[in-house]
């Protein structure tokens, strides 16, 4: 089978650098295009990237030329890593000029025909890319992942979610420092500390859980009907978010049923053995001190969401503890697996 | 005025030493006694403790030989700093030898007859002492201060709680290491990590917010009525525990009145103007990414609990971050601002 | 007596900041002016500067319009805390229009005409003042104070020097993430790793030793005539530059002389009481494991360099451990003691 | 091929876990046997070890017996990762039990008849087995391997010393905590902090060296005849060993000659191809801010020494930064590519 080209935009940032680190040896994608700022542009990516991850670059990488970030000539599958801001700019003129933009940015998750997917939780939401005026005019179309921090959470909440239905939901993030960007968080603001606070972060993870495990409802999704509020704060880890969860159902649930509804989970992506898909979506581990970002955020090659901790809340239900690789599942990870869930569906021929 | 002669039991541990710290320049006590483990007896307290404080061990106290931890040359008024289980056992020989034991150990808070007090938020609770059974035998009795992490927790709840009245709390707490003594949690546990664990913790705050708010009942302290769930983890800080709260109230407040609520708490440590007593013992920053260990946890010499952050929660009514120094306003400190409640109230005579 | 005004440039970053700090009660000068880049002009300082110390910034200079860094409105006496490019241009400006440039940066600090100057060390080096063009002509000068890797090694040195003559020296340093300013080092590049390169570090330390225990000469200093090899290395420590160091003498040295030197050391600052000189400007301690920036680094104000270790070396003659704070003796605090210097030797009138 | 069961003494510390990870898929050697302290003795390892690896126990020596440290029925290959004071009386009574006794100890190691051996280095020096009076009585022995802190060293060492014959070294450390085993260094002593001191670490690394770099002589070795002198600091790095070392010659060496060097430089491990064996012993990297933990400790699986700025020192010839893991190549991956040197060379039969 020939791999389909891809291209990246935002490629010499740390979600960048990890679409590539995921891609090197793909066997669906190959990199064939690199696309960053202007600062970068015409630069051979080895020299433009200021690489952050522990394996090396890619040597046929390193070689490639950065491109402008501009359609003309782009391959027709892009993953888009870019600032929020650039991002509401950029990715609907690719989708124009007929690309399928697989994004990792905030900017259009909450646009109302624009699918917020999670493979494993609401693979069908992708039919709204038919609603998409590009779709229509070029054949392009963008599909989102979640924020970082909603990621794990909605991955752990999900198979709880249609087994019990949801009432409400707490979460408290202590989130790694990879999850700013290189250089992202100075060393100054969290060596020895905690900052309590990522601007619109709360916002995201409170509006992106609800599209996510929400009903899709012709042209748009129905947001699911629980309340949910989230307080993010950052630590010193590098990679990883740890979340302290507390939730209520509407169904009653024994702690026995919920650990079955995890370790039952399964998508699409696990039956039909996507290429990133992680055997285990959501692993609890059976500590009394764990999910931690040491030992646990490699697990599924950073594809799992592991969960611990589980006991009786005396608020609402039941409390836990889980982790997610904010690089890997919360971004280049998450848009990886779209596009394998794209391809699996024909949505990129 | 001559000094009053105070013991510490359990000298040489982290909180020992931050006794002596704050002992060293007191108006009121002066430290005549150390007692330690058998392994520190007959030595000088400066061979036998590990120091780990920034500031110099006082030389005075540097010298001076630490006892046998028995009550027979012991002074009348004893700081304890002891693991509980040896608590357990110790405090109660001190206290019926006749001794006032200001005790930050765990092992009596919760007993029926032991008031657990912070000056601020129920001086009346020491009213208890007349219960117990040592004070009739020997004028001895015990009184303790709260867990670290519930200290900095009933400051910012007591004011809202006496004006808007509680009926949930949910609180996520990010703690720091020297919470857990010297040597305490190894470095190989908590660089570039979170424990999402501590022992007994998540039991503590819960039951001790619960005393410290609730009412005085005869012979026995009424536990406060509203709902109260913690989880509580440990992250790479020294000094200093963040908390990410939410809470809901029986009366409707809004966020000036809250504000309004915190800057006008004070209590006898502030009227009387006790030496230990933070001019401000809780403070509001109005900043978007405040309260932070870095900044703001020796704030009031580490005895004002530090507030900011406050917003409308989608689920309880409000959440905001509190900070509060664990070593100081969340042991050593507290048990002194007891004894000096103590003092005034005239039960060191 | 009237206070000096005093200017800042470069007043919005991290040295900047500490000349604030420092400055806010000091007894001869008063800061009335402060400048910092196009980005921050005409803001008042509380805005502009992201302040990063843990006292808050004076109420006065948090109102303070930040100005043009331009000599014109300035006061006639300017801290200089500019990255060298920017300083190169600046502080011959400055001087030109008659100002004292007491300047923390590299620029300008191996220029024949310029005094690097350390109080205690070389004091008698203000007098190539006379020999600038800018003197000349305006009355303005440039005095520097060294880098801060060398500050704290000369200030261990000169004493040896003295006494025993120093042949070789060869350092290796741990660098704190201060030194390089904000936001500079990533969380990324320093959480659990070290960096074992600052640029340009290396090269300042070794010829700025050399010329501050150089000679004056008449219209230039000669360097000492030892060999001097430096290692530069970055730590995940916030303040506190530690130094592993070895030195060979042309002298014999017994370890009791040369604690003996360091015990004595003294200069004019402690002489003459300057308001930031530490009363120990060298301060030996005489435990297995020290110095460590965690308990040593705010001694003496920051102002003092802590020495330890002291021990054969198989292949030099001796070697020890320093520890100088870096932001404090390392950049402001060195700059205003040499302000100091030039106050009473009547170069500010 | 029928695997060769292998014990390990002191199973449930830092180091014995490491070889229980890199035995795991040996295929030369396999687990049979386990023994540690008193408090472990008779539980399964799963529980009796607090486990700090990445990867999981391998769930066939979770469930092994820990034996009680006894060479009755111990296998006849022993790995020892034991504290100095207990190797010095468990080690001969393996040896003499007739036991190979493969090292990690420094207990033995400066014996005169105990080889010291890195198989890439100085394999001949096994041939000091042949001394040892347990040799003569049972067959069994004891080869050690060096320090974790002088291993990178003398790999880096090695091939110059051969082609330009080093008549100078010195060495300052940076050390990772992992090191000191667990729980090793108290969180509260390395959180922003370095330590300039490990017990008796300096004199290690000075007398290791040049017993590795020495000659076999009849019954002993000659120390290589050159000067060392070593510093060394604990820093808050996990795994990873940093040093910055400056070297002289007898002969003259150019750069590009010691470059050469290191890149030829290969051993019996890598010409054999031992399982354990990196394939590049020595890595130069050709970047101005390297090696760094973060990026270069797991290279060559950990086995691999990296260097890195390779520049002229003015008090000696040159200098270098090296990196070298610590538990891996500096511990039980040391000992582990003994056990294969002695098993290629007939000594296990």
């Amino acid at each position: 089978m020939k791999k389909i080209p891809v291209g990246i935009l935002g490629a010499t940032g740390i979600v960048g650098q990890r679409f590539i680190q995921m891609l090197e040896r793909h066997p669906w994608f190959e990199v064939s295009w690199l696309a960053a700022s202007d600062r970068s542009e015409g630069r051979d990516y080895g020299d433009a990237a200021r690489w952050r991850l522990k394996t090396p670059i890619p040597a046929s990488v390193a070689k490639m030329r950065v491109s402008a970030a501009m359609p003309e000539n782009a391959p027709k599958v892009i993953f888009a890593a870019l600032d929020s801001g650039i991002a509401a700019e950029l990715e609907p003129r690719f989708a124009e000029a007929g690309c399928a933009v697989i994004s990792n940015s905030s900017a259009l998750r909450m646009a109302k025909d624009v699918p917020l997917v999670i493979p494993e939780v609401n693979p069908d939401h992708i039919k709204l890319i038919e609603c998409q005026s590009w779709r229509r005019k070029s054949g392009g179309f963008v599909v989102t992942n979640s924020n970082c921090s909603a990621m794990g959470l909605v991955l752990a909440l999900a198979p709880l979610h249609k087994r019990f239905e949801l009432e409400t939901v707490m979460a408290v993030t202590m989130q790694a420092v990879s999850g700013a960007g290189y250089p992202g968080v100075a060393s100054l603001d969290i060596l020895g500390n905690v900052i309590p606070y990522i601007a619109k972060e709360e916002e995201k993870m409170e509006e992106e859980t609800r599209k996510l495990l929400g009903t899709l409802n012709g042209a748009g999704v129905t947001l699911a009907p629980f309340k949910m509020s989230a307080q993010c704060n950052r630590v010193a880890v590098e990679d990883g978010h740890t979340e302290s969860v507390s939730v209520k159902f509407k169904k009653k649930a024994q702690a026995a049923e919920i650990l079955e509804a995890w370790a039952e989970f399964s998508g699409i992506p696990q039956v039909q053995k996507f290429p990133t898909a992680p055997e285990i979506p959501v692993r609890y581990v059976d500590a009394v001190d764990r999910p931690q970002p040491r030992f646990d955020v490699e697990f599924g090659g950073g594809m799992t969401t592991t969960v611990g901790r589980l006991r009786q809340c005396a608020v609402l239900d039941w409390k836990f503890t889980l982790l997610s690789h904010n690089t890997i599942r919360g971004a280049a990870g998450a848009a990886l697996l779209n596009a394998e869930l794209l391809k699996a569906e024909g949505y990129l021929e």
